[in-house]
């Protein structure tokens, strides 16, 4: 008896840059669980267990099916309520604000600093799909739509700045340790550091200091994992 | 021995309209306790208690002051325990970040909606600081920044993108009651309900639904307030 999360990838296989995978991946971590990630990519979705997934992560837990990244985080916490991810319901909740606040505040800026990047780094039957759904999305190519990793670093560095407040009065977005919230960001943050290899902060920076003390948890899980470059 | 909150004002001393008040206020409201609201104008506020106060709102719980919004709040709770408005650690540092959120995402498109009308409902003594610190802050005039509610109402519902997806969740930013992150969010928000008298959002706007909830708690306390319009 496993657990199986589903995990994309990139052509790379051991490439997993997904911030919603790396959000499930960090939230399992805690909980001690023998986890074993399943690489698939885009196109592979469709195939995944039951065949009714749009997107992974999707978690297995001894035929247990649960989809969606934050699913996954309160589905954990239900059933194995040890070292909480939320331990609250009003953390639950505004988790969902934090989630939301990094999906449409961050994610646009780092898409601009790397979309083209991930394009490249998928298998190629992924990149059709890829090319089609995202320029779709932003009513640009994908050439047109990334601009860089430096000509959006200010915008990141200011749409963190809710991140930085929190951080000046508690060591983790969790408060004295690290919750779900944590992952959240974090998970946002090592999409953009797992296809560029880098985060362009500050090194004084409080939001880069607190992503080095993500890279550290759970035996430096992250820290060890396949970068693209 | 009474409990005081300085609590901004405008040349109608009944106006009271300050975002932070309003969190103040709404944290102060569940404990239970008799308080007494002190109308303080801008240029009132150097004079307030110890003289060493640069902003409102300013609690004194018998001699003990308290500056800061959300200091107020973490204060009360550790003061009367009773009818928690965070309730555990994680909830503080996700409010620390939906406050910062708050201010830095929500408040300049509500200063664009009204900023100038602000400016003519204080008193002729707050008016010439006010628009000095506020012309410099925005570099341009208050009748150059304010370009009003409609034409700013489509970037309000898009800012609160992030307490709309947390809404299609709980009946409250706290979960399954208000705590603080709730109070922070309506303090924005009923900021431009004291000046302006409404909230542009669409009807069926989950958020909107939200802000009523919320103008019916403690016996409709916020609902019950001076409208400047």
């Amino acid at each position: 008896m496993t657990i199986s999360l589903y995990d994309l990838c990139g052509a790379d296989r051991s490439l997993r840059f997904s911030p919603y995978c790396w959000r499930a991946r960090m939230a399992l971590a805690p909980k001690g669980l023998a986890v074993e990630t399943v690489a698939t990519a885009f196109t592979e979705i469709a195939a995944v267990e039951d065949g009714g997934c749009k997107s992974v992560p999707v978690l297995n837990d001894n035929g247990h099916i649960v989809r969606d990244s934050f699913d996954i985080a309160v589905y954990l916490d239900e059933a194995y309520p040890e070292k909480p991810l939320f331990g609250d319901d009003g953390v639950v909740a505004a988790a969902r604000l934090i989630e939301s606040w990094s999906n449409t505040t961050v994610h646009p800026i780092l898409s601009r600093m790397m979309i083209k990047d991930i394009h490249d780094l998928l298998v190629p039957a992924d990149q059709g799909y890829f090319r089609e759904s995202r320029e779709k999305r932003f009513g640009k190519t994908l050439e047109e739509a990334q601009t860089g990793l430096e000509a959006n670093a200010e915008a990141l560095a200011r749409a963190l700045t809710p991140a930085r407040h929190a951080l000046g009065h508690f060591d983790w977005l969790g408060g004295a340790g690290p919750l779900y919230t944590d992952y959240i960001l974090f998970g946002s943050l090592n999409w953009l550091v797992a296809i560029t290899g880098r985060l362009p902060l500050p090194e004084d920076d409080a939001v880069a200091a607190w992503f080095e003390r993500c890279l550290d948890l759970h035996d430096g899980l992250a820290r060890q994992a396949k970068r693209a470059t």
